[in-house]
């Protein structure tokens, strides 16, 4: 029995999306008695010359052709962006329409509502394609992690980030060098700040967070850094201590609050999450029961993107045919405080520049005594212009006291400038 | 509304579930509106003092007060091995009880008559932990993979030789040594010919391979090769190669045949499974339209094998509380034929000991330079008894010339010796 799929969309994701539905689509009526057809296909421009090839689909760019047709039973939304997409997704669900979409912004914006809609009108409402690409990450953490409370959450899930911080590990070259690169090869967005300022992972945090906790967090919850004064020297400096610079989301539930964060960390090279590398994405797990889990993958690209839509689309026509859709029904949800920043000791890479003069070292190294911060790695190096280039790593350090004396540091701007804070991630998972 | 399971079976894992289930029994209530009971448990020694402290459960020593008991509504089944274990679950199935195990013997050997059985009988068969522990695997492969066809499947199911290898790589310690250590850790059982041999991997390359191929295999198709050859310099020589030795499951599909084997390969360090230490297990998988994907965790022990098991568990009482068990019917199995060994070309590492006298080098490179098969690297070292010591990478070769060379080298036994031959895995996913 046919079934008619509307696509919202048909940018690369899109056009993975059709090529993949076609391409498997004799394979899908044999797993779920459903053939599935993507009838209509709303685009914002008829004219231009797209990749996929199409078929029987008819091109429009108006919504109504697919929002209002009762023949469409699912739609697939790959637009992107906040507006139109949600009116048009709560526009599909009134209407009786499945819809699975990869739409991270709107997920972590405006979730709670669009699932509630879906509930109300027993809908699926799909998005395994929004965190993590092809890896899958939502239906395990929903499914097949159940049993577990789970405390963490860490990982690598922006993909051109990652390209970046790859690129200048390999190359040594700046970071602006290398995002002129990544923009001219397309991995980069001629603004690059969503990526590159954390707010793609911050989006994608709030969501995995909200699934793997249980509870209610938004996108104001989470602390975000991103990579922008990553310089070349840091990347070296990480090589020299052992480790890479990667991009990470860090989630903790210790029972009683959520801390969730974005930022820039040395991850040691026997760390599984320092392999990842380039436009893979890789999201470290802690369940109390299951001990520490990682699921590494494509984070995005039209085909692995489009692997886990068509894989919901096959979860969607399952759950229809057995007359179950909407069968996950939000758990209950737990109310804990949210809380920013780190909430446990790390260790702390800090790269200053000192005036290279008598003393100067010893004060500093006295700053730290004070703090009763001890050090675990001192580089000191010359820089250019009479500066000396100090590298140190602490050991375990709770955040307040890391703060502390980063402000004492600061004070002492006649003396030395700090150049960079990240924290050190522990050697192994 | 209460529900009442019975467990068959009350070691480490079986313990580790009683645990789980208690401490998770409201969650799982609220969950699928059952609460679930471990009312009853079988075991072979009711005298046996156990870690888990018992409740309400009673111990029996009588499988019928748990089989024949109507009010008993899931079987869960840790004892392990072929019978009674196999008996025992048809019995479950028939009496109309859903069945969760981790017995990766029974599914590898009798899975098809089981899965059969549970579908006549409209009851789930759940077994998530039967390969890799805790990580989620089969349900990925099932769910979230599906619009994949998945062609290679490349992984460190073993958790036993993966901490025998890791413990070589670290300490530069003799097989034989670190076996002895493990067993006296409890890591190897004193009989360890299962895992060391590479069967244990091989029932679980077959659960995997007949999954994610969507095929018939059976454990006499998986080409075989244990760690027991491996000596303390492979490792050695492994290391100066940059790389690590693992004991890989590999399991490829080109749509026409498929290929199973497991053996000891070298695998370079920049690949993520050469950061998969210790007791961890790690699954890589290619689908066309995902690409790589990994999945990594701890492989065995009581909570992360309870904690596969307890979310089986709520998986089945969620399909009892929407009436749907056994949801997913067997798909369609293809017929292709399967076949032993590599079916592609790779790197091979040879290492051999030859007289140390002039001219011998030279006789093997003239066998390789007429086998065209050309060399990525070669060491030569002294070893005691005026022997050399000869390692050799070589390029991308057929299996087929390999074969005909070690053949020809192995005939020239007044020379020289084959001490080991393995594959080396490229460097990137």
């Amino acid at each position: 029995m046919e079934l008619k799929i509307g696509l919202l969309g048909c940018g690369t994701v899109g056009g993975g999306v059709v090529e993949l539905i076609r391409m498997r689509a004799d394979k899908i009526a044999a797993m779920t008695g459903f053939y599935p057809i993507i009838t209509d296909v709303l685009v914002r421009d008829l004219t231009k010359e797209r990749k996929v090839q199409f078929q029987h689909e008819r091109l429009t760019d108006q919504a109504s052709n697919i929002l209002d047709n009762d023949d469409i039973k699912v739609v697939i939304e790959t637009m992107g962006g906040i507006e139109p997409a949600r009116t048009m997704i709560l526009a599909a669900l009134r209407a009786g329409k499945h819809v699975i979409t990869a739409n991270k912004d709107l997920i972590a914006l405006h979730g709670p509502e669009i699932i509630e809609a879906a509930e109300a009108a027993r809908c699926d409402f799909l998005y395994e394609a929004a965190v993590g690409g092809a890896i899958p990450l939502i239906r395990p953490l929903k499914e097949s992690l159940t049993a577990n409370e789970i405390t963490d959450l860490k990982g690598i899930i922006n993909g051109t980030t990652n390209y970046i911080l790859s690129k200048m590990t390999e190359s040594g070259a700046n970071y602006e060098e290398v995002l002129k690169e990544a923009q001219d090869l397309g991995y980069a967005e001629s603004n690059p700040a969503s990526d590159v300022d954390g707010l793609d992972a911050a989006r994608k945090l709030t969501i995995l967070a909200g699934i793997a906790f249980g509870a209610k967090v938004s996108l104001d919850d989470v602390e975000v850094k991103g990579i922008r004064t990553i310089a070349a020297s840091d990347v070296a400096y990480a090589h020299e201590l052992g480790a890479v610079i990667k991009l990470l989301a860090v989630g903790k539930d210790d029972g009683k609050s959520i801390a969730l964060e974005v930022r820039p960390s040395l991850v040691p090279k026997s760390h599984p999450l320092a392999t990842v590398n380039d436009a893979f994405n890789a999201l470290f797990v802690h369940g109390d029961a299951a001990g520490d889990l990682m699921f590494f993958g494509r984070g995005a690209g039209s085909l692995p993107t489009a692997s886990a839509i068509v894989g919901d689309v096959i979860e969607n026509l399952r759950n229809i045919s057995m007359n179950i859709p909407s069968r996950f029904r939000t758990g209950p949800v737990a109310s804990r405080a949210v809380r920013k920043g780190s909430p446990e000791p790390l260790r702390y890479y800090l790269r200053m520049h000192a005036k290279d003069q008598p003393g100067v070292f010893a004060h500093i190294a006295s700053l730290f005594a004070k703090a009763e911060i001890s050090l675990e790695t001192v580089l000191q190096k010359r820089a250019h212009d009479n500066q000396a280039e100090i590298v140190i790593v602490t050991h375990e350090t709770p955040s307040a006291a890391l703060s502390s004396i980063v402000e004492q540091l600061t004070a002492r701007g006649d003396l030395l400038e700090i150049k960079n804070v990240m924290p050190m991630e522990k050697g192994d998972a």
